[in-house]
């Protein structure tokens, strides 16, 4: 049997999320399809970790175990072709029999946006939230650098969840802002200051359920004031989900890169 | 009677274009359904020109005359929590009684944007047309510059419309590359000889029926080398449609920007 490997990209918006479900409307269902009419086996996909209802990824990576002869090269698009428009294959790999994309990640980053202005951008409305009140970005950044290292983050995991261990370790957490093109462009922020479009980038060994949305949801609540830097610290040592702030919405969520330490190739985006 | 004009950004998927039709489901319907709830009034709204379905718009830009006296500065809010997510006013303006956005628009820019890759990018797909076979933009721009100035555009206008002139004058046209991210990413170029998401940016005083994406699509003939720079010409000269290239589709084709000599404050965007 060969192992391949996909690095995905998909508009989250249409599904419930990327596990498989009795409506087969997931990421994994339309994946094992594709390869099905292909290859015609019944796969199963493995993902380096589920994504949920309405979440985007730039880089999602999975693994399947196969028999077919098709050359590597033909797989991209021979997929893609059978894909539905928003899910794109934009690697196939051949790999060692033994890797598997969930417990062979090392780090994964999350991308969060925010658009932060008077109005909503109607072409990128499906992959970003809209926040009208000012945040200042200076004082989330300062806020989100509290979390980098190892913590026990169960103040920023929904309680769904039984774990054995809540501790995780954030090996970088940063903002990144754009131009808001406005006419106080240079300082990044508009008369009323609003800071434009920023986009929350976290990257860690693994995550708890909500894990970047409670993030994102506390740290919009610092940005507008009701809460300061140092509160973030305090929130995670109450070890409470009720210390934090609002799960954002999914929307403005993407996965943006898994590592594996034996990725063959450069991963292409 | 008050005569208010709106900057409108629009994602034209969804709609059967900008004008009125008896199924409603247009822009222009759209913006008066808006503009009725929140007044009462029956308006009629003057666009600086149709988009055909499926056509997006960054800045169109639309008047209407109404007897309401609510303050200009809550005019932009107001009407965009009664309008759909994919139409956003970007700004209002009050102006004279005499404008009118047809007739006073002195020159119109329209972008049409190619992604020239290996695979589709997914978050753009709506917004974008995806070509696979390299396409050689240094060429294309040359054959884009033959079409400045003051030209009959028979050849680049679909046959429905019955015009006394085809006589239209380009102020400029140009194409700008996005970089492409990939390994050859300095030349603007992937390993195959594909230039990534390029731009192409069209300013007039007025425009022809599909004469844009007619334009694009003899453009992307020459960029495959199915034809060269100079036939862009020789197409002028025949005054033939047959003699132009195919009509691109509509998703790729955004209405930019419209200029007015007499608006009264900096266009948002």
């Amino acid at each position: 049997m060969r192992n391949i490997g996909l690095v995905v990209s998909y508009d989250g918006t249409q599904y419930n999320g990327f596990q498989s479900q009795s409506f087969r409307n997931t990421i994994q269902d339309k994946l094992q399809e594709a390869i099905g009419m292909l290859t015609g086996e019944t796969v199963k996909v493995t993902g380096s970790g589920r994504t949920d209802a309405g979440v985007h990824a730039r880089g999602q990576v999975v693994n399947f175990h196969t028999a077919s002869r098709i050359p590597i090269e033909k797989w991209q698009l021979a997929l893609n072709s059978r894909l539905p428009d928003d899910i794109v294959i934009r690697q196939a790999v051949e790999l060692p029999e033994t890797f598997h994309a969930r417990k062979g990640a090392v780090s994964k980053t999350y991308r969060y946006t925010i658009n932060n202005s008077r109005v909503p951008d109607v072409f990128r409305r499906r992959y970003q939230l809209f926040h009208h009140a000012p945040l200042n970005v200076d004082r989330m950044a300062e806020g989100l650098r509290h979390l980098v290292g190892e913590h026990d983050f169960t103040s920023f995991c929904s309680r769904k969840t039984e774990k054995q261990s809540y501790v995780r370790t954030l090996f970088d957490a940063r903002i990144e802002t754009e131009s808001s093109g406005g006419a106080d462009a240079a300082a990044g922020r508009d008369a009323d200051g609003r800071c434009g479009v920023i986009h929350i980038f976290v990257t860690g060994s693994g995550f708890l359920y909500n894990m970047v949305r409670i993030i994102v949801g506390t740290l919009i609540e610092v940005g507008e004031g009701k809460r300061t830097p140092d509160d973030m610290l305090r929130i995670l040592q109450a070890r409470d989900r009720l210390a934090a702030g609002p799960t954002a919405p999914a929307h403005g969520l993407c996965l943006w890169e898994v590592v594996y330490p034996d990725w063959p190739v450069p991963p292409v985006y």
